[in-house]
């Protein structure tokens, strides 16, 4: 489900699991692993990417709709470790949004440090609205702090899927490049931040995203369980199946 | 004052004081109660609207000039009213600013959901430090969630009137559309969002807005006080009764 | 060290210390004095200058090598009471950023109510992670406020420099003019705000910028002795000395 490529200090940990990269109870837990270990392992800056063409679909809808309810609040708890150790890594982490990245997909980069996108006909955003999913008040804390409260709530209410260019302009992504060179970009700027003094780096940086990992507050256990619950509601689940139909699946057997 | 249409789910509440929309006491009260109101009437979405030209000139100033210290401390409680019924619809509001929209009437947007504007030779702002006016806290608060801290400091404390074009670049408003398909396009606006699904798009939405409701904390009270008492500063009274004396006005008797 | 300018009511005070106006423990103390002295002088705004082509190289390193301890403890003291002065002036300071305007060179003018730049071959930046220099938690604070999170992110975390033209496109400074226009244009700047009822403009400056203000609260104290602290740590004096050599200079004996 994840390929392991050390570009020298820079660890690349790329998705691999087709067709769409799309995000599993297992493949959230080993990112979250793998994030977590990287430093331990003389890693000394993450890349997250995915297919040429297919960052991540996000949340493996079709598969979901097997989960039994223990295993749902399973699977949004360990998202939510997965997204605070993102946050918290104390090492930089880029993301390198290879194309699609809906949803989910575009989840994973709101918690990076930094986001550079491949430059095609790709679509990015939170489209969980449009798909019945609330979106979750941590996944909103964190667009608001890359976007500003105005464009958060339009896109977030909204569940608008938008363009690499349209990205950009809002800062939903920091740089865009041809789809071959993402990763390559992503590899120089990892390089050009392990350049600089490393404590003065480090401390500047870790107070920098202090507001970042402050989203993960004293309520946030609470606002799991809200979460989890909302995904068993009828107008969800209605919603999700018609989703799962329109993609010509089956809701996965489990 | 006040007409209504309603389009489907979307009530349209046109504001209809000529010649420029001005708000008086009255006026306020019958906007909080029609927004209020809205949702328990199969509304599902309201949509603020003025005459092609004229969204809303503000606050009545010739008018308001005769009413007396209870008056005044009315207004300023009514107006907060209207502001905190605004911020907490339960149902989307989207702005049609139709024309010129100075003080006051960049006020009322400035709570709703979405912005769009006539895209014509109109003018744009919260202009209240240059007719005397401090600008109110809660409203500040409103502009920066809008445009940042930077662009409110500017704005707010310059008094300054921008164009539509200027405005859509700062982010106060949110689209442009020529004059007479504002209104159009605020609808669609509408429609696109109850489209979705209902409880997602409604539970995303007041958590997007849970900021903006918060402006209204524990201190209003006390603030609108003071909002109400700087009224009667003699620098206020005398540039007031100077921006009358310009208007070709005399103040309203009573 | 400092020059004095009235232009009636618009006090310039303009950096004049050969050859970068680099900023030693008695000019920081000096521009303080000056800032918190110009209102009982009869000076309505203030204008913060340097000379063309060089607005500040900020911390003269140089010569800060060759303080003890007793004296960086008290240079960062005095620093952050210089912040805190600009950011709390009861009347408006405009930065007129003539020139080259690195480190404290920038952290100067995200103090002050509005910054306008020579749009020449300079730059501009906080590039103190570049010379070995965690950046201070208040001077991060000040710039998220007018950048925004993620801006301020990639900005403190690279140590970036910028062109006058980036500087404007992210909002870092307000205005661009050519560099013998800067002075003029700041003045005019600060004849605009005073032309405005006073007591409306000083009430809503106050509001408007109570949240720069708020950036020094409880925890400023501590926060000051970690970041004179971390002056001594090796990275930090290897790096300092290494750009003193680059700088073709000795560390100036004391």
């Amino acid at each position: 489900m994840l390929l392991f490529l050390d570009h020298g200090p820079v660890r690349e940990i790329r998705l691999n699991r087709p067709p769409a990269n799309a995000l599993s109870l297992e493949l959230i837990i080993a990112l979250r692993e793998a994030v977590e270990s990287a430093p331990h392992n003389s890693s000394r800056a993450l890349l997250l990417s995915g297919t040429p063409g297919r960052f991540s679909g996000g949340l493996d809808v079709p598969l979901l709709l097997s989960y039994d309810r223990p295993t749902i609040g399973k699977l949004w708890h360990e998202f939510y470790a997965l997204l605070k150790a993102l946050a918290s890594s104390p090492i930089p982490i880029a993301a390198a949004i290879t194309g699609h990245a809906p949803a989910g997909g575009t989840v994973l980069p709101l918690f990076c440090d930094t986001r550079i996108m491949a430059d095609g006909d790709f679509k990015i955003g939170l489209n969980e609205v449009q798909v019945g999913l609330v979106l979750p008040p941590v996944i909103l804390a964190a667009l608001r702090r890359l976007v500003g409260p105005r464009q958060a709530e339009r896109l977030a209410v909204g569940g608008i899927l938008i363009s690499p260019q349209q990205a950009l302009a809002v800062g939903l992504v920091d740089a865009l490049a041809p789809t071959s060179e993402v990763v390559d970009r992503a590899i120089h700027w990892c390089e050009t931040l392990l350049a600089l003094p490393a404590e003065a780096m480090s401390v500047t940086r870790r107070e920098a995203r202090k507001d970042l990992v402050a989203c993960f507050g004293p309520y946030t256990e609470a606002e799991l369980q809200g979460v989890a619950e909302s995904w068993w509601s009828p107008e969800t689940q209605s919603a999700l199946h018609a989703l799962t139909e329109k993609l010509g699946k089956k809701p996965a057997s489990r």
